[in-house]
């Protein structure tokens, strides 16, 4: 293998397909980046056998080849290049880069052939989105994805297509939908992507101006933009019937706005944290009273909102409320309860589309 | 206690005098804020024995008084009070605080009247200096303490006052000294102060445009600004006496591309770290390669530069390079060496008081 490349664009790409290079792994191989010169480019790519991230470059191919180097390290070192052509030659077992004054040589690691390739194969079927909308529908909805691995289908998130894409995820305390219509209506089906999956796809789409298209097959979905490509395997088994616990009614139905809320929480949260990590809130006549206790003292919020139904109180984790409240475009949204120790939905007041489901802690007598 | 004063300039009060709270301690009185409503103003004082800083803020006093509260609560939530007047109010135990909508309690230190207060008396002595000056000085020398304790004294700086002023530190690998005419002689003396103590002081060259003055007794340095005082402890005990271990002579004199050198250490480093930490610098025929080796690889790089005396092979701890050259104003230094063992002496070529020495690492024969 021996190329010349702008060492500017090798670490463009470097730092695309390092994304996908995994934190902890029981493969050493996969701590590497594949590196190959084909006569179409030089092509990158990194794998946690879930998640693979490709680019191909423009370079002037001397020799055909390939190598896998220690992930970290390159990168490192390409990212510390001067901005000129590097040289990048593989020699036995060692690639040597050469740009400018800066000479290195890094051992290659073994097995080259050994690195996994994802297989994309078999019959396809493509959703088209405008590329804003799918960054913004996936910042929406993937905090709500379960962080540990006790129920593994609920680290993913759902995608129900047909005429229209709903997004769903629940890590059981706090629910997120986000649905918009599709440009152009697909068959119906359901998958279920990784949440580190989607936040990557997300992250791409910073890369493009154009819509972008989701690709999928029975098992990997793939997004490919002009110079990267990432493909993901998707979660096995059914997504949680999850339709059958949202609340069919509700009694109360409270209108608030939304940044004197975030407001509110994000000043009560810092006595919650020092307690049971609870906020209370009481809405009585019109009123919305939020309190957080701890052995450190007390925080109490004021603020005029617009209740219907029966007055409640109702108690929240303060986190999950904020993951929410920032998903919402709105300057006015609704919650809506029935008792206080169902769940709330919470809503914008005009934009469709987006729904939010919390469950309530138990307030405790000492309130 | 009881007063109105504005949120924002609370806020600055507290962020500044937070700065000597200390992350560990066993008494947890000073893990708190002393605020004290006089006649003045309202004073915030944080203390952690070794360090002191108070401000004293502009308020609408109705009640005298003071209390102590939970300092790292208490400042994250007068950070994120609105912009408004804010009343605080000492109720029994409760520091009651209104701000808009926000309402808060926090539940106060007991025994306040134990809160530490730092003496600051007997003659003294005053050394005035711009205030750029001083901010500048100490960050060239300070980064070369002592980071342990094994030698308590050297994690301090040595200021040797005279007609000039020189600041001095090491931790015995690294050692950096800088010296600049005063403004006004003052009588000959030493002083050691604690190295956080020095960086809080550049700190606050950042709140003044004017000249700045430090004012020491024999146990204390201050430092007054308009709203904001520190008083530090110097250390106790003699400063090594240095003089006797800075080389007299040189054989080799490289001059040298500060900027060069420092992009090649930058990357070398990487692979330094990968494995003994150390890199080679060859100084032969007008020409520098600096070389890392590791299991990982290997980077080499070659500058021109000048050199006068014997060619040299040495090895130093890049960490300990980098920290002296960002420190440098000039675009060219001198490196001097004597032996491969020897410390090498490192200077600006121009710029006159800025004297850095490096002890270098044995080179072992697999280089």
């Amino acid at each position: 293998m021996h190329f010349y490349m702008d060492s500017k664009e090798l670490t463009e790409g470097v730092l695309s397909v390092i994304k996908a290079l995994p934190v902890r792994t029981t493969m050493p191989i996969l701590e590497g980046i594949y590196l190959e010169a084909t006569k179409d480019g030089v092509k990158l790519k990194c794998s946690d056998l879930m998640l693979q991230k490709e680019c191909l470059l423009p370079a002037t191919i001397e020799e055909e080849g390939f190598a896998v180097v220690p992930g970290k390290l390159f990168s490192e070192i390409v990212r510390k290049l001067p901005e000129s052509i590097a040289e990048v030659t593989l020699s036995g077992k060692s690639l040597d880069i050469s740009c400018g004054r800066a000479k290195s040589s890094l051992q290659c690691v073994e097995a080259t052939e050994e690195f996994p390739e994802m297989r994309f194969a078999g019959e396809t079927f493509t959703v088209r989105m405008d590329h804003n909308d799918c960054r913004d529908m996936i910042s929406q909805t993937v905090f709500a994805t379960a962080q540990d691995d006790s129920k593994p289908i609920l680290t993913g998130v759902l995608l129900e297509l047909g005429e229209e894409i709903t997004i769903v995820a629940t890590d059981a305390y706090q629910f997120a939908r986000r649905s918009m219509l599709l440009k152009e209506t697909v068959p119906e089906r359901n998958v279920v992507i990784p949440g580190k999956s989607m936040i990557e796809i997300s992250r791409m789409m910073d890369e493009t101006e154009e819509d972008i298209e989701l690709v999928f097959t029975k098992t990997h979905v793939c997004v490919n933009l002009k110079h990267s490509r990432l493909v993901a395997r998707l979660l096995d088994g059914d997504y949680i019937k999850y339709k059958q616990i949202l609340p069919k009614d509700h009694t109360t139905r409270a209108m608030i706005d939304k940044c004197e809320l975030m407001e509110s929480i994000d000043r009560a949260q810092l006595m919650a944290r020092e307690g049971n990590n609870n906020i209370v809130m009481k809405f009585h006549e019109n009123k919305l009273t939020i309190t957080a206790n701890s052995f450190a003292g007390k925080i109490s919020e004021e603020m005029d909102v617009q209740i219907n139904g029966e007055d409640i109180d109702i108690a929240f984790n303060p986190r999950f409320c904020m993951n929410i409240l920032k998903c919402i475009p709105d300057e006015k949204i609704y919650m809506d309860f029935t008792t206080s120790i169902s769940p709330c939905v919470i809503r914008p007041v005009k934009t469709e589309g987006f729904y939010y489901l919390i469950v309530p802690v138990r307030i405790y007598s000492n309130f």
